[in-house]
């Protein structure tokens, strides 16, 4: 705060009488940030990367920057976050931007590609590669700056209400799918849909559809998924990680202090850091409960994944052929991971494998 | 700061005097610590851990708050710095806490143990699991607040003048190793020596040591060591991840502000995440170049796996006889490492190891 805004706001008389008192004066200007969610309250690791947000900005700052956390439809509907941001009427967001992959299909890249990315990747491209620095240009006319925050890891791969033997089990199958996987499955015959997450298990008890995915064993034990659809299938190749981010306004970025913005900056990578800890801690329990309440533990057959992500490959040429935006990231992207993969696999991925096959 | 102190530091006269100046009031005092790094300044990765930090709390604080870092050697020698953090003569520093299992084996949890969790397991127990409460108590008598600020991932398993066809090679080797592996790789007779990273080239050219390990691509080819002893093996099983720690006297801590407070823990959060970020960035580039310059890449034999994995436990029983502190922790450790391995195979493995056997 600049020297005369810090007397318009104490008061002069105010500094003068308060000499002998404990308050605390603070040196940067008061801030109220409303945040919208795409989450409900219920997913309490989705919602709680903003609250924890929330909290490490109150407290860096003594309570002088406030950020508000409101639940999907609050303040505006789950999908309908980013209108608001690039209007303008609020000042940040916490979203899975795959959402609105229907805007544009390079939203994608800021959370999970069908076959793309692990979450220490997404995270080494994110903030070592070119990932924040494409996106940044990318999100100019939406008004967005975006910063990660959290990672799902990789993500079960559904609820089924059958055994999958082969891929032709998913021709004409009826299958709920958030984001961009739809796009891919459509190739391999899936009608796919988008349900609220509430509708999710009543759609599968009446048959409307016929699978979903989700997320993960923590979120998904709370819809009760397993008592409709009891074989659980292994790995959601349309999110070998997924990412959820933190959007901001860009004027309300850009009006902060450089003080304040780099303490939002680090607020946010310190949530996406426990965030994805809360996952990773929280995810072993569900899973044994979910096993004990009957669902079927079950990895997709190989022949499910090669068409799967044959598909995948054609859908991006496609959108390479017709998406400038999408192309310029796309070619980063594959770059970065394909340097991944060939690094990946030895020391860590040797070293995993060893691990699961030992009596720990 | 309190009003009165901000009226001390400033002068009444300069707040008066300053109601038309652009200058910044800073509600927090000035604060100066020292970091003294084990690291020197050519290990880019290491070292810029405790830079990024340093940088963050910077400018949050408008520069009010600011850490010099210091290279090994320059304040206190690489190994100084625990009792160095202890009398209180550093208020910080930037270690791999193994270095100091001398002291107590149990320093080794906040940092890597043989067959341990590999970065995003031990991560989720520092910021979700038990892991910073059970370090909490641990460090008290050092007078030392850790907090978690950077992972290599899995390192490599290091270099070898000849290749490794069993576990028998081992026996009699000398090797380089630092912290805590040496202890279980003495159950498989190696004489295991800590040598400084600048002399390991010479003493592996003149044969005094028989292979070396010690990180991983990015910071190997720094050390030519590939010239000298070009098989490269994978995983260092004493290193499936490898913590770097932010070590803060208690005192300097707890007399910090709340605002403080904050900040220091959301720097060291986002120095964390982006140290790792910058190890996957680096490595597949520098693992390239050592292909091409000859190193010989290869997967250590099951046999050396096993009979090491079946060593670690044994050493891993004494220590829970003989040191409290290390059976407290390691029940906690244990516990969480194995319902994380129940999980992290399914969908996590999986897809990787689908993506590793594509053509990306």
């Amino acid at each position: 705060m600049e020297r005369r805004k810090f007397l318009r706001s104490a008061g002069l008389a105010g500094v003068l009488a308060g000499a002998s008192a404990p308050a605390i004066v603070h040196a940067q200007e008061n801030i109220r940030w409303r945040l919208a969610s795409s989450f409900p309250k219920s997913l309490d690791t989705l919602i709680g990367a903003a609250e924890t947000f929330a909290k490490n900005v109150a407290e860096s700052t003594g309570g002088k920057f406030t950020v508000t956390v409101h639940a999907a439809g609050e303040l505006v509907p789950a999908f309908g976050v980013v209108d608001a941001l690039q209007q303008g009427s609020i000042e940040c967001a916490n979203t899975a931007p795959y959402y609105f992959f229907g805007k544009d299909e390079a939203f994608a890249f800021d959370c999970a590609i069908p076959f793309g990315m692990n979450a220490r990747q997404l995270t080494a491209w994110m903030y070592e590669g070119n990932g924040q620095k494409l996106l940044r240009e990318f999100y100019a006319p939406y008004n967005i700056i975006s910063l990660p925050m959290g990672n799902t890891g990789a993500q079960m791969g559904g609820w089924y209400r059958k055994e999958i033997k082969s891929v032709a089990d998913f021709d004409g199958m009826k299958m709920r799918i958030g984001g961009f996987g739809g796009r891919v499955l459509a190739k391999l015959g899936v009608v796919s849909q988008n349900i609220p997450a509430g509708e999710i298990y009543s759609a599968l008890e009446k048959g409307t559809i016929d699978a979903t995915e989700f997320v993960g064993p923590h979120d998904d034990l709370k819809l009760g998924l397993h008592r409709v659809a009891p074989y659980y299938y292994y790995p959601a190749w349309w999110e070998g990680s997924a990412q959820t981010t933190l959007y901001i306004n860009a004027k309300a970025f850009n009006g902060l202090s450089n003080e304040y913005k780099s303490i939002v900056r680090q607020a946010a990578s310190d949530s996406h850091v426990v965030t994805q800890a809360r996952y990773d801690a929280r995810n072993p329990a569900a899973l044994k409960q979910l096993i004990s309440e009957g669902a079927k533990l079950k990895r997709l057959p190989k022949d499910v994944m090669d068409a799967a992500f044959k598909a995948s490959r054609e859908v991006y040429a496609e959108l390479n052929d017709k998406n400038p935006a999408w192309k310029k990231i796309y070619a980063d992207y594959s770059r970065f991971m394909q340097a991944q993969y060939q690094w990946t696999p030895l020391a860590e991925g040797s070293y995993d494998q060893y691990m699961a096959a030992q009596k720990l």
